[in-house]
């Protein structure tokens, strides 16, 4: 180990287990290109690292059927996106939902979405990220959608939303907030539901997925996790789809946040006598 | 979408709401300059997300009169300051509260705060932004505060500090861990209150206000929010102050977190008779 | 504050109290140098900020016997390689850990290990951190660990180390997951324990280490903080040592979560029957 030692790693020959194998093909549906780059980046420091990753993470997780891969992908683009501490991976993992199918504007509404949940910082960077990518990719930008085919007031358009979306458990935020920050409860209904949630682009049932997601992988605000598994399910998710979704980002944000998010979803199956 | 496919955004007119030109006003006292930077960064790939940051960040919280520029800005940096996930945003802020009056020596100061409550990387990283802003700029470093000045021991002073601005539930912290981890205790009378609280350069009012928004952003600390939520109000903060960082870092860290603040300042105020 | 005024900035004379003395000899056995960079790196924007981190991390925290230098390099990495927010301070510490007599195989372990607690985004950016680390100072990466040696099923390997290491508490997450995500149960039996704690180079007792400063740094889920706790002292650890690391940690990651963790630490005594 002193500075004059020499590298002197002997690569070792390829894993070989049907897990790295079924691992691969994932990852390579993906990236769009194989060997893939992480087993090359990792293979002279950490190439157990890189093993793991293809097979617990791509050869377990992704092949699992309750999620397809379009929405694995928005999964992951969410939480990393909320957490704003992985730029480079954020980029593979928007370059892979273009690569499994996911539109230009879907990502880009993924990204606005995020000024609710992780507030306007980690929108503006995802946005940039975005820009990056179609840049090098030479993809059109999608059309802007016209924000005045919008109708109605921002307020009445809101609370409409929410009430589809989140129900009760959405009603009662804005009622629990009345008390001290009323305002901050207009906010929320004008702004998240009013403008954001409202916009074509992204489907509300991906936008539940990918909050779900973020506040997953952020683990910071359990009860408006419980509120958007509630709706999650409210706009059509799947009981199995929503603990997918957890059992999915805990490769993203580790088991801790998974652990943690399954509980509040063992909560919310109770309230809603699925348990 | 295929890679073949050539950029042909049509550039939109720039929105013209009064939300907006509400928005565009102040982002040009805090930017010192017009068009924005962000509208033209996000032009292309997310043109949406920069007109809801300057309708909703700038046009409606911005302008909301409870804090003024100078305080925003203080809430801001330290909220981003606290996260460490968006330094890209963080140097934008802190320029801005130089544009808005902030002096240079309360920015230096709202670094060594932060060594506090997010860490010693978060405050030393934070410091570095500072160095290349004020190198930009030609600005003069404020001179090094006297630490001789500081008489007593370091123990007496935090003890006094902390008492004077958290008050009895500060004492309680300190207490609590008396049992487990006493030289924790010792060292946050020590450290925090005798070495940092007492550097002038940054009022004691503001050091509250930056420590509000940044245990916010964080969303991990409830109950040390709660202990500064009552030392901003013991130190002179007022109620609607106090709900305006909360709802301004709604901004910057996402709605959720700025609820769980909001349901704790509820707490603080029914404690204080004020609610 | 104009852009046309010029630094003027008067470099002060290097503070001399003992604390600081303390803080440097520390200082320069972790990074192998004197004066320390984070000195210079300060000196013309916050030089007292520097004089904080020299005195109080350093000459009060680092000198403490509870834990030793190596220990704490692994407990500072994991907690930044956690937070994933500030590179610079992961790779200064990384190298520390070398320079203190960590191995370049710790170090690796070290950065698979985080997959499990803060997701393989984090693990794979320390792991390239370390591949920069190692390349500067011309150190040969360790053997790769030959992953056939570890004998039977995955899960039953993983099944006998998560009760030899977080006893009874360990069965009860996997037994509460059960009925909401068992899956998510079985993967934490067969990946974090068969694939990743079973791995030899880095202890148990260091893994525990690693984990418990990585959490306390997250400061999202307490309960499995507690859980590693109870494991940290399954292994060997010791009170006292445990207790340093939650103090340690104040350092890197604030006051307020090494206060959460200190209570947390004190429930995990009142259990065990230590406090």
């Amino acid at each position: 180990m002193t500075s004059s030692s020499v590298s002197s790693h002997v690569s070792s020959p390829a894993p070989s287990s049907p897990r790295y194998a079924a691992g691969l093909a994932q990852l390579a549906r993906i990236e769009g290109r194989s060997p893939p780059s992480l087993e090359t980046a990792l293979a002279d420091i950490a190439p157990d690292l890189a093993r793991f990753a293809i097979e617990f993470a791509y050869g377990d997780i992704y092949a699992r059927p309750q999620l397809d891969l379009a929405q694995r992908q928005l999964a992951t683009s969410g939480a990393l996106a909320a957490l704003g501490n992985a730029s480079p991976q954020l980029k593979f993992h928007l370059a892979g939902a273009l690569q499994v199918g996911c539109t230009a504007e879907e990502l880009v509404e993924l990204a606005t979405h995020m000024a609710v949940y992780a507030g306007f910082p980690a929108a503006v960077n995802t946005a940039l990220v975005l820009k990056e990518l179609f840049a090098e990719k030479g993809i059109a930008l999608p059309p802007k959608p016209d924000a005045q085919a919008l109708e109605g007031s921002r307020y009445a358009r809101g609370w409409a939303g929410l009430q589809a979306i989140d129900g009760h458990a959405g009603e009662r935020v804005i009622a629990a907030l009345g008390e001290v920050a009323p305002d901050l409860g207009r906010y929320i209904v004008e702004f998240a539901f009013g403008d954001v949630y409202a916009r074509p682009g992204l489907s509300v049932l991906s936008r539940e997925l990918v909050t779900v997601a973020a506040l997953t992988a952020l683990g910071t605000a359990p009860a408006q996790l419980k509120v958007h598994m509630h709706g999650f399910m409210n706009v059509g998710g799947k009981r199995e789809q929503l603990v997918e979704i957890v059992t999915h980002t805990a490769v993203y944000a580790g088991f801790p946040a998974a652990i943690n998010a399954a509980l509040v979803a063992k909560e919310t199956m109770a309230e809603r006598n699925l348990g």
